[in-house]
């Protein structure tokens, strides 16, 4: 199996989930337990632990998109992601480990627009069952530098 | 025939027929008649019909042209698309229903440059002839936000 | 061999040399003898020679690697590509001519993001080779606009 247009369906349907507000299906793309966080390309040159978000588990994940539900946050502001092609850097017989550039753009209600965040993700996705959809085991996602103006926003 | 290439190759021709001042080339990509209609995210949610550019004919946007080269916009401007990877959200044995995002960014001839629109294109596109290159019979473009500041702008 | 992936792959493989900082790689992406040069879609429209940056041999992409390490630019400022898909313009037995859409952001230590610049890459590609890795004969990189406010400059 060629793994490379997967992972561009993955990468282009996390991004549409996000972007159209379909946050309900976010949770879905990651297998439980797992790892989303999100950090700064200079807390991880540092090894700094600490992200600005975190989850391990799917549940975690489903409580943060019911905590933006509850702000209406997608009333507020809207995300574009713009995904580059995934690098796959590493493969073995169970397990790709990808990286993935983005960029990402903002649009408040008012309709003032800028650019939010870029960076790149890192992910692990189990590749060993080929009748399974291609999910994240972890997304790192390590931003250059991002608007973290607000302490809830959409995931990335 | 394996569409999704032939998808990348059309989304690709079509931006660098606009951002290399190719305007003549634009309405060839639709069909006739066809339908081109550039819209807001808020627009398309509440279901309001009307669109800020409307096209249903490739002599519409033949006229539309004519009119930008008349006021010599590349002059004063230029686009560059950066075009994500289109998602095949329907397929019938003719047509696919495509959704692909886009990034527009506007140089200006002082050298100034923005941010000048995000969205996603969701098409129409005929798939009956293999013999035949893909055309759009519809072009929907949502914008998240743009800069609608000038009456006379390049296609998006 | 079906060329496009290998072309996504290089492209791929050039702008994460850059961005995360493993500018030694940059000059192995080009054949020696070469040529590398920044320009402007306005110089490229006027039929003007020069470059804001000019490299005719993988040495001299070696000496600005040296250079840039010295001033310690990336410490300073990093750059985020987004680079659109590859069309192929023209092929024959030995050679590939290509354009390439991009964008980049820079993020500056201070966590300020700007948009850097946007363009198109247009690459001369020998492929007689299938053994070989694909590197660039020539990259002209024609900026549509870019913030020109440094003299030295991370390479696009």
């Amino acid at each position: 199996m060629d793994l490379l247009p997967h992972l561009v369906d993955l990468n282009a349907d996390y991004a549409r989930a996000i972007d159209n507000d379909e946050l309900e299906r976010w949770p879905d793309f990651f297998l439980d337990p797992c790892l989303y966080k999100v950090t700064t390309a200079d807390n991880l040159a540092h090894g700094y632990e600490s992200g600005i978000i975190y989850a391990d588990s799917r549940g975690m994940l489903q409580d943060r998109v019911t905590a933006l539900r509850q702000a209406n946050i997608y009333d507020r502001q809207r995300y574009r992601h713009i995904v580059g092609l995934p690098s796959i850097l590493a493969r073995n017989g169970t397990e790709l480990r990808v990286e993935t550039p983005f960029l990402v753009v903002r649009t408040m209600r008012t309709g003032v627009m800028d650019l939010f965040a870029t960076g790149r993700y890192l992910d692990v996705v189990p590749c060993d069952d080929e009748r399974q959809s291609l999910r994240f085991r972890e997304r790192l996602v390590v931003c250059d530098g991002a608007r973290f103006d607000t302490l809830v926003a959409l995931p990335l």
